[in-house]
């Protein structure tokens, strides 16, 4: 390992001088402290413990002394074995760090700028409105590819980064710096779990062992051997280390690219290590220092210099890759013939891997409900058991399309609620993924209410920028799943249990944003409103009024967010401003509050809402379907209802 | 251990078998198979699988094979250990048994037949509409208190029921019963690690290792060992023994019943076990055998009479206890001064304890910034600190209640988005639960988006007969949260990372579904909407506005689930048909489709929705209230563009 010092570029004058640029005064200029002859790491690992302090006291917020804890542990890392291009991070072949105990980021911005990533000035604008270096990381600061914060989501993001490396032959390694609070995480074990399990070698957690939480001592404090233990139950090999040994680091890290399965650092540390003041005090956690305490810590690190720019391991190189396409060939259904939408999601995404080579799938261990066993069955090594393990089956995507992958993660609807942090958080990584929920709503019957969606609808809704789906047909679905793979975003799929009649011809397009008028008239007195199941009653409906004499046009609403505000509007001018809206959900959140939202600002029609109102047991789905209010009687008794 | 036949009560022919009652022949009558002379278990267990398997037959769906691999678990456990008095199941002195791999209710049920808590006849309407006895266990069915069928949730509530228990000083014991699937799911590692830190000596966890999934075989197949070294990494004492050797079960239990610390039994079983053609099959997970199938089963069974009652051993007693309860002395406030919520929240849950003797509370490791330590550090003994496992705590609380406690379960907001699915449950568990998120919408400033909540109040909506506070004051809080401990299902209470001011004088009031108008006047030409931190940009935009000579009405809608809908459609009616709502959260699920939906079915005035649109980034809680368009210019404006 060695370091040069390239800056300032303009050889500049003391005032130039980083530390001081920020404002406050140099107590004392002199050689760091914290250098031995074996410890060529200390000058870099004294300007990251500065530079953390430096960047939380300018922003007046921050976890300074969560930074210093780990500080030695990313001077090693960055100086010695981070293989990463700094010209273009990110790079193909580059080594991966996630920061899993995302409120260190002062600590990955130091490092960045260490690696010649960023500008000390920009270092200083942390968690400044429109800085790219927020308060916890995400992709608009450089180098970050998966946003952190929300703790115990790092490694299973890694898990990805690590499953989708190796399916396309990168050799590149996946590095983990983790707290020790977030081993609380049963987040964290899902993805020890399928580490073990998928022996993912290339996999380094490092773990941040310094004692104390946010409010006092961690369960474990320092008992290294109980984190090791648990690691060595997953199937990993632990090493544990004196984090603050920057020697015994760098062996460590060594071992561990030599190992032949998953390795778990467990760093015995000091929150606020390098600052006598600091050092394993409690009630320090996540306040900055004032600028006379900062000063003081400055000079007791030596005052770094602050210019130093590390040489740092040559990046690894991966040959470029362009994934293989050919036309995708859709299945084809007739019209009439009974599928389920979630047999037709699986035969989709079967024949959407075999036309794209880069699309990739996951389930939670029912696949043989979700039919994504149909892909896995042509597709093997493309496909990703998680077990019952929904969190890491989000995360893993979350890693698998950093890797230019485009994952398909499939489960019951009502488990997506498992991992509603990661899909959150997946928005915040502006990560694109494709999820799809089979099982939703009362329709699923006998199995009861804790297998039914009630709330996906909802949920996804609220994500930043997300897409729902909600096909009423194979076609539907097959074409929505064809679409999937091109949006941008957290994208979700609904599909339902039950098998329903194809509503359309092979060669009906399903554009996002759009839907489908599926019986009108030039008399129609009211408009019902649907997707999924509902749709199919609202069609049974549509008949049983034109029996007695009443026209409804009937709206197939398959793109619940965007909606098509065109047609609702339409529907309620030309439907004597009455729709009926009807949804196997939840009332709050669903169908209806998207038709609602589309009036915002401007008066809007009477919207009739039915939905699911209950707490549904067990029973036939035509049973639960009728008792929720949500069957065709329902729909032609509100019809009734909304003409007066 | 010992049983009795009583039945049938007729002593009748037999064509008042219970097996031929069910529809099907026996193909022979004999003495029960799996008898041997220090095996006393047998018949019960034959009887367990036969009903099993009667009730999934008659019902035509559910999962018998996985109710078999655990029938000699249950037999020995409820002839010989399970004390419940089954006269009056779930007194308090009561042992518990949670069925956390939920899809064998049917073994549970035909336990409760057994145990003369269930008919024949009950049982066999398994499934059926109306039935008690839904697919997976809800606390419609007698005994059961927690529902499961999400898997990996029953460990976590009996962690709950365990810590109340002691608390309490119910010298009972939880027993509960998990599939290996499950054990993939990391909120059961979270239940290992508190069951450990808080030595729960008299939780006994069964783990049901019958090797395969809903698909193929788990991830450990029948590798006892290493679910024994994970249990012991965690602080459990881990026995590994065959889980149909009926005499080993037995010495297991007796085992656990001696332990110093919460019991890990690793019993290695087959699915489908003690029937040649299900036994260790793949392919046969959740599928009811057919009639002719069930016969043969059954006659391979011993064709149990079905009207063994076993004699169970007596229930524990605790004696009875009233807590204790004073006045509720509210902290008070005064007008104007600056207090953030969440600390209000803090006080007010102090207060309340000193009042009640049966509030408990728990954390997610940030009681300092929700401020929940105040109530810890008045009534420790009755404080939970759960550490970062954001799932464990909320199924620590439903675990809680069910021993008679009202917890308040308190984290970042964000962070209960870890835990939907456990919040979904408690809901179908008929829970009383109270939930406190802090820190919510972009106004918590420089942390940035992964600590801000904007998308709990549409989460928490979309829970069946939820209720959904959001104070704008200090004042609110304080009476909210008095409310909160007489609810009944799942309350949720937002706070506000930001101090401000405090609006209401210490005696008002406010009702659940209730709203203040906190300003108004004759002249109003529009009502702006609001709760929370934008309850006092609406006042700002007030302010503006009247200076301009614009006069709106001001509305905190403090009660966002139950809506005040008398004074929504009041403000609609009495302010030009124009609302403006305003809040701190994504335009899905939250205030304005709260508002939408009181307009059901009828036509609805404009309503103008300014909410949180774009993914914020770090800054001042100011500059981000305005870069949402929720602040007070926004509000101005908006007010100014409905006016035309």
């Amino acid at each position: 390992m060695g370091e040069t010092r390239r800056g300032p570029a303009s050889g500049g004058p003391a005032e130039a001088n980083p530390v001081q640029r920020s404002g406050w005064r140099v107590a004392t200029l002199g050689a760091p402290r914290m250098t031995a002859p074996n410890d060529p790491w200390a000058p870099l690992a004294a300007q990251l413990r500065a530079d953390s302090i430096r960047a939380t006291t300018a922003a007046g917020s921050g976890h300074p002394t969560s930074c210093l804890s780990a500080a030695d542990l990313m001077a090693v890392l960055l100086a010695g074995h981070l293989r990463v291009d700094w010209r273009h991070p990110g790079s193909a072949g580059d080594d991966r760090l996630v920061f899993s105990k995302g409120h260190a980021a002062p600590l990955l911005y130091a490092m960045l700028k260490a690696a010649g990533a960023l500008s000390d000035e920009e270092l200083l604008s942390l968690r400044k409105q429109g800085s790219r270096l927020e308060g916890h990381p995400t992709p608009r600061a450089p180098f970050v590819e998966v946003a952190t914060g929300s703790l115990g989501q790092g490694l299973p993001a890694a898990v990805g980064l690590a499953l989708g490396a190796r399916l396309l032959g990168r050799e590149l390694r996946c590095w983990v710096l983790l707290g020790d609070s977030e081993m609380a995480e049963g987040s964290v074990y899902e993805a020890l779990e399928l580490g073990g399990h998928y022996r993912l070698s290339r996999l380094v957690a490092i773990v941040d062992m310094n004692r104390l939480g946010q409010r006092g001592p961690t369960m474990l404090q320092w008992d290294g051997e109980r984190y090791a233990e648990r690691a060595r139950a997953f199937g990993w090999r632990p090493i544990v280390i004196d984090g603050h040994d920057r020697a015994a680091i760098d062996r460590a890290y060594a071992e561990a690219e030599g190992s032949d399965r998953p390795v778990c650092i467990v760093a015995r540390t000091k929150k606020g290590a390098g600052v006598s003041f600091l050092e394993d005090r409690e009630g320090w956690h996540g306040k900055p220092l004032s600028r006379d305490d900062a000063v003081r810590a400055l000079a007791e690190l030596g005052n770094p210099r602050g210019d130093l720019v590390a040489e740092t391991p040559a990046a690894g190189s991966a040959p470029p890759r362009t994934p293989r396409r050919r036309p995708f060939e859709p299945p084809r259904y007739e019209v009439g013939a009974k599928v389920a939408t979630r047999e037709a999601f699986g035969d989709a995404l079967r024949a959407l891997g075999d036309a794209r080579e880069d699309v990739v799938a996951l389930d939670g261990e029912v696949g043989n409900s979700t039919y994504s066993e149909r892909f896995a069955k042509a597709h093997p090594e493309r496909f990703f058991e998680m077990y019952i393990a929904e969190q890491q089956l989000v995360s893993a995507a979350v890693g698998l399309q950093v890797q230019g992958l485009v994952p398909f993660a499939a489960t019951f609807a009502a488990f997506f609620t498992r991992a509603y942090d990661q899909v959150r958080m997946a928005a915040v990584s502006r990560a694109r993924l494709c999820l799809v929920g089979s099982h939703a709503g009362v329709s699923i019957g006998e199995d009861g209410p804790s297998q039914m969606a009630l709330e996906d609808l909802a949920m996804m809704r609220a994500v930043a920028g997300s897409t729902v789906l909600y096909p009423s047909c194979a076609t539907t679905a097959v074409d929505l799943i064809h679409r999937m793979a091109d949006l941008r975003g957290i994208a979700y799929l609904r599909v339902t249990r039950e098998k329903t009649p194809v509503l359309y011809g092979p060669d009906e397009r399903f554009p996002v944003g759009g839907s489908k008028l599926v019986r009108r008239s030039n008399g129609d007195v009211a408009a019902v409103l649907a997707a999924g199941i509902t749709l199919h009653e609202a069609l049974r409906a549509h008949d049983l009024l034109a029996a007695s004499g009443i026209r409804v046009r009937v709206v197939d609403l398959y793109s619940v967010k965007p909606i098509d505000a065109a047609t609702v509007e339409a529907c309620a001018r030309e439907c004597g401003g009455r729709l009926v809206v009807v949804e196997d959900h939840w009332p709050e959140g669903g169908i209806a509050d998207a038709v609602g939202e589309v009036f915002a600002g401007r008066p809007a029609p009477a919207i009739a809402r039915l939905a699911v109102r209950e707490l549904p047991g067990s029973g036939t789905p035509r049973e639960l379907l009728d008792a929720a209010g949500i069957g065709a009687d329902a729909i032609v008794e509100a019809v009734r209802r909304s003409l007066g």
